[in-house]
């Protein structure tokens, strides 16, 4: 069975908010070998919801569909799959119940509108919304499944993962994919392909080879399909430690993490600790290490030297440093780096500072220019570089950079 | 002229990659009046992408590819285009040249894989790709236009703002439509409903209004569609008026900003200053102020204050406190917020302490329980919240929740 996804909006449509959902669902349903075939978006408009749902029934097995379950008059999936399955109504005890408990916890009247929520298509299965008021609904049509559920993503998550994942994993045995991932920092895709040229020639038709790229990261992912009885893991993993040999110190990770991920695992695995003294990336980097759960094993602290005077007071630069280099300097971030270390008391710290653009920009420091430090007890080590892009692209670059720099330390001090 | 987008790539369809180049491209096309009527993600493969391109075409008369133009292997979306459109091949010399020229400002290698990227359908159009080596298509085929881009978000956007978008407007002549776009905090979804229903049943039939929730943010999007010569902007502004003198200062703005564009506007206006003090929103807030060019006006430094230790040295904190009351209680956030606005010097500052989950939580003070400061010189307004979902949804609403106080002591302070 193959999965479709749709995801109701024109909130999507015009790019006011990014579907952040079917890549998430894309995520689970892969964990449980189910390809997605497509992910469709389109319209609140019942038309157009009627034609995507037609397609996709004579595509795919399961739909999944996301959106216009809120109380408000824009949200019309409800009446429009009752309309499509041609269903009577029923209200949901259940859900009333936990209607009511939720609006007299929080002291608010119950509107119709809200009651309006219990009642759901007479042909569908509940799944209840333990985050919102709009439930999940899951209908078994001709032996093929389609579920509904509200766009807002938490509620989502928890509705699918909680209450439409158990079922699912009742009523479907897969056929086994298996997935490696191997990420790359610095190297260009192209480099990359040419030097794993013969390895991708030599792949069985079983096993596939993507290259994706994003910023100065190049994720390589290998995926398997099960072909008899070989151990496709075992098989896919061996053709892994190929390229990563073949690579060498340009791969950071073997499974599917980001720079920040990385470096707090090498740091949690030695009971060392991390600052960060941060100035054109005003907060990323710090923000990108403390979403990981558990980051205060490592993180301590950070200062975001967005002036020169936090830099001065708070790092300790030498303001003389400002007028004679400026700061986006060797100096000032080699004085950052030890002064942020030094004040928290870490094992390392990485500092920044550069010129994100758009504004901000010269001829000896155009924007994209970078000077990353990073020190530990014994070491300091600051180099400059020029990223392109966008504002974004630079400080998403640089806080990369400064995550592969910090890495190769810690692999030489700690080996 | 309607369009679609179909974004080609398994990375989309498992989850591997977030689709935020269809936000974009929705929020430029939507600017020129041109409205998108589906996203469709698929496979890297060719069935798949014939099939979807013949139904798309049916459809609409805009259709843009974006994935699939690497020098890799698992790029097929030229090949395919090609042989969709019974094409022949030619050479691009402009591109051979800006690839020569690439290579060598590199001191790289151009290798075979790399040339191809200067050979081109004969049918098409080059949109040239000035931050990266694969070039953007144009097709002309029966009165539609089919434009094909790489997938790198930031060569993509270069590509389609600077290639594509002026040859579309020069072809284009489209019936205006209206977007307005009103920000609430902290009123639930069928609050606002219900105390707009009648301005939303008085609406008149080319005016929709739609409810996007996120987090403890809804934002209301009214869309008039030009109706004859009556001034459709002019009629949906009087309708937002309505709707916000209603909602009262539940409004945080009335264009479609952030809750750090709305802070950084108010204090830009007013040259104030701000600073931040963070413990578990941990550099997230600092991020969404710097990411606004310019932040430097108003945006001084923030002290990432994980640990206790941090919270004592570097903003004063009592370390007493931490064994009576805890990191996250009114009294710690409370020298926090005072102690950064005082070591930084700012006319402003905002602190956040709590516990963003999914460990650390206790039955006193369960997940999602976070204490939000603010002060100014002669106020300073400390209070305690529980947000609910996961780690990123706390700091999210956090993050929302600590500008809001802001905002609304900025404005009462700066009449």
């Amino acid at each position: 069975m193959e999965a479709e996804i749709i995801t109701i909006g024109d909130e999507l449509l015009i790019g006011q908010v990014v579907d952040t959902n079917s890549a998430w669902l894309g995520q689970m349903l892969n964990k449980h070998n189910i390809r997605i075939r497509r992910i469709n978006s389109i319209s609140d408009n019942k038309d157009e919801i009627f034609s995507q749902l037609t397609d996709c029934l004579k595509r795919s097995g399961l739909i999944i569909i996301t959106g216009g379950l809120g109380p408000t008059r824009d949200d019309i999936t409800k009446n429009t799959l009752v309309e499509y399955f041609g269903m009577g109504w029923r209200v949901d005890q259940q859900v009333m119940q936990q209607l009511e408990a939720f609006y007299k916890s929080r002291g608010r009247t119950m509107f119709e509108a809200n009651k309006l929520q219990a009642h759901l298509p007479d042909g569908c299965k509940t799944l209840i919304n333990e985050w919102g008021t709009a439930p999940g609904m899951w209908f078994d049509i001709d032996g093929k499944i389609v579920i509904s559920m509200p766009g807002v993503p938490y509620e989502m998550k928890n509705i699918f993962e909680f209450r439409a994942l158990p079922l699912l994993a009742e009523r479907l045995k897969r056929p086994k994919l298996y997935h490696k991932t191997i990420v790359t920092i610095n190297i260009p895709e192209s480099i990359l392909a040419k030097n794993i040229e013969d390895i991708e020639d030599g792949l069985p038709p079983y096993v596939k080879l993507a290259y994706l790229p994003n910023w100065n990261i190049v994720r390589l992912r290998l995926t398997g399909t099960q072909n008899g009885e070989k151990d496709i893991a075992s098989e896919v993993d061996d053709i892994a430690a190929k390229i990563c040999q073949r690579i060498g110190d340009g791969v950071v990770a073997t499974e599917d993490l980001n720079m920040a991920e990385v470096v707090f695992r090498q740091l949690a695995l030695k009971n060392k600790t991390l600052s960060i003294a941060e100035s054109c990336t005003g907060g990323y980097i710090s923000h990108q290490i403390t979403l990981i759960p558990g980051a205060s094993k490592v993180f301590v602290g950070s200062v975001i030297s967005y002036s020169n005077s936090v830099k001065h007071h708070q790092l300790g630069v030498d303001t003389t440093l400002f007028e004679t280099v400026g700061a986006v300097s060797e100096q000032v971030v080699e004085q950052m780096v030890r002064g942020v270390r030094e004040r928290l008391q870490t094992d390392f710290a990485i500092a920044v500072s550069g010129i994100a653009g758009p504004g901000g920009g010269s001829e000896e420091k155009p924007v994209g220019t970078v000077v990353i430090g990073i020190c530990s007890a014994t070491q300091t080590l600051v180099r400059k570089f020029h990223f392109i892009g966008d504002r974004m692209n630079v400080i998403g670059r640089a806080g990369n950079m400064a995550f592969d720099m910090l890495r190769r330390m810690i692999s030489s001090e700690t080996q």
